[in-house]
């Protein structure tokens, strides 16, 4: 009497394909990922000793600065060689643009590191001018991670992505942070704004931390904890309040810059181990969930077929026309989600249960997404509060942050909260 | 000197391919929403006058009935013929998994709706068992649209989406509206609960025009006053008023029930040119959109030709590393946005040009869907909160929404603020 209709069976089937298809793509763009966190790290590296190379005018660091070179050289060519295998393949469609873009723009950087390099070698930049170059590269490549988070349409992935993500950016200000300290440092004086960035920085690393730890595992948090209690990062918080309460025009020691360098760069190598942690889980999440949905898919054709070879459900049918545990009508008394009883489990209930089950699961992993989509751009929404009030306000990073911070305070809300407010104010 | 390597080059085009099969999909699914726009309007009016040909014991709309059972199966074809022309060809890959289960649910619905007519044309199911069958299917067919919302990414076409997603979830609220109306009229006489249910449903309405408000161009916004400044409008709030001063228990006349539904479906009749505006609005939209980036398209394959024949640049390269309007260093000055002037125009500096403009665009572009989502989501998040309230507090929907409502009054933030914190400390 009731049958399902062919194209239902067909877009039952079509659904999981297309799953799979996107687990395909999101295991390349994790792939991706891990290829970017290690050429990041090396250009980190780069960047620190490019840094005291020049504070130093060539003085320290003109050997390790070549062998440097070569291993981000060889991350480089990786990177290179899975970005064109990844995508640029004659059936990678479905991508995402916005993906692709941020790729093109790192990538154009990339092509540019040569003139860079050579710049350094001939001392035509200064300290800062050769970090400032070294950023903008590492910022596209974040951007390259962060989109790599934002497309992903798995709530599980993008949970790790979202924890990635947010440890990669905390751990890019570390280094920031380092190469402030380095500048100020063989500048051998120190001004006040040096201390505000460095406090900027600080607040920075530990939005972004804060948020990593939200989607982080049990052992990620434990590396995380150790990392935090140990004794560079002991040294380092000693070192910014030092920082701090110099008085202006102080002059300091070079030896201290020194100390400042290692201590700083002792405490960044050792958060490589927790982003190790991060992909590696990535990786074996991204196997697990495309072998979990082709195995659905075969369950599916399976139950298809024996669905074709039932005959018609005599009974009242299986539809969702009459599933108490539909949601329709508004103001209708709410049934909690059951197992409806039936005298047999058939082919046609299987069926049905199945469809229920993913319309169903659908409303679950949207919101669970939602929430950590909502996680990924919160950082973007503080950045561009701040930006839109240092333009009004004519304030610097750091006073922004801080009218942000206190705004919030008293108005008893998150500052992410409060951040979309200004937002969404203006735009 | 410095040259662009190829695989840049190649990105670059592979993007902007990628973002014109990405508005193919998204004008397939826009073709999708109207034509499940057109089957919602046709079982709406079915579900009206299935309930009141069983509430009048089959005395009245037999015979519109039959007719208009005629017209849902029309659009019901059409509508499949779509789908199955859209989305199940060899070369339909890159889809979204979501929708494709979305659609799936839906049609199983649709599978068996002549088994529902025939239970109708026998009286054996009641007018509220009826009703929460079609409004099951019409729930099932705005989660498509809610989807094809969803997975857009192109801001523009995501908010016209938005504006019509809640355009017509507020219509179906009004379609609900007038069934508990009816339902409680040929039933004689009332308790409070259908004032609650009666209010709740206005509520929801409200919430649902006020986002599609915001969303909607000044045209759709003047039709929307008109329709607010009609006769049945007017019309309709008296009567709500009505409903919700009558004492329990008491008579009416069935005269009323007639008014009342007349009312009710001139004012739902009403609300179809709106959504056809949209709609228009969304194809008109989708095609241009495909044009502008094949233009594009065009453009950029001519400027890599043109690149490959242009000598290496001599002076310094154009580069994002040397850009001064791109961040990455926090803490150094921040640049305005402003045109980089060069002594020549350049095969190399368009080239630049371009893909840093590419790479700007995607962050304007990710703040503005990024509002948009928001805004679709928040509707679901306040039904998620009320639920949670629902469950834990046994409460009926309108005491929820009033608890939810007074309590975002006295914080001071927006309703759907106070309902992202309800479900966040739960989930």
């Amino acid at each position: 009497m009731a049958k399902h209709s062919d194209i239902t069976k067909r877009f039952l089937l079509s659904a999981k394909q297309q799953e799979i298809q996107a687990l395909h793509h999101l295991s390349s763009n994790c792939r991706t990922v891990r290829a970017v966190k290690d050429m990041i790290h090396q250009l980190q590296r780069e960047r620190g000793m490019s840094n005291v190379f020049l504070g130093s005018k060539g003085e320290r660091f003109a050997n390790n600065l070549a062998s440097q070179v070569t291993a981000s050289e060889e991350s480089e060519q990786d990177l290179r060689s899975l970005l064109k295998s990844l995508y640029l393949g004659k059936h990678d469609n479905g991508q995402s643009m916005r993906l692709l873009s941020c790729i093109t723009f790192a990538l154009q950087g990339m092509d540019h590191l040569p003139n860079l390099r050579s710049k350094i070698a001939d001392h035509q930049l200064t300290p800062l001018e050769s970090t400032k170059a070294y950023c903008r590269l590492v910022a596209g490549l974040l951007d390259v991670v962060f989109e790599a988070a934002d497309v992903a349409s798995d709530p599980a992935m993008t949970r790790l992505l979202v924890a990635l993500f947010n440890f990669m950016q905390g751990k890019e200000y570390a280094g920031q942070e380092r190469a402030w300290g380095a500048i100020g440092f063989s500048e051998s004086q120190f001004d006040h704004s040096l201390c505000d960035r460095i406090s900027a920085l600080t607040d920075s690393q530990n939005q972004c931390f804060e948020t990593f730890s939200n989607f982080a595992d049990a052992e990620e948090l434990q590396m995380w904890q150790a990392l935090q209690n140990s004794e560079q990062t002991v040294h380092i918080e000693r070192l910014r309040k030092m920082i701090c309460s110099l008085a202006e025009g102080d002059q300091c020691a070079t030896e201290l810059s020194e100390i400042w360098y290692d201590i700083a760069t002792l405490r960044i190598d050792a958060m490589q181990d927790i982003e190790e942690h991060l992909t590696q889980r990535l990786t074996e999440q991204a196997t697990l969930r495309i072998n979990q949905a082709e195995e659905e898919h075969r369950n599916h054709e399976q139950l298809v077929a024996s669905l074709n070879n039932s005959p018609p459900h005599a009974d009242a049918p299986i539809t969702m026309l009459y599933d108490s545990t539909v949601q329709g009508l508004r103001g209708a008394d709410h049934q909690e989600e059951e197992l409806i009883e039936t005298s047999a489990l058939t082919a046609h209930k299987s069926f049905y249960d199945l469809i229920r089950g993913q319309a169903k699961n659908i409303q679950d992993m949207a919101s669970e997404l939602n929430a950590a989509k909502q996680a990924l751009n919160e950082q973007k929404v503080i950045d561009r509060a701040k930006l839109l009030l240092m333009q009004q306000g004519k304030l610097n990073e750091q006073q922004a942050y801080k009218k942000l911070q206190s705004a919030a305070m008293e108005q008893n809300i998150r500052i992410a909260e409060l951040a979309q407010r200004v937002v969404n104010k203006v735009g």
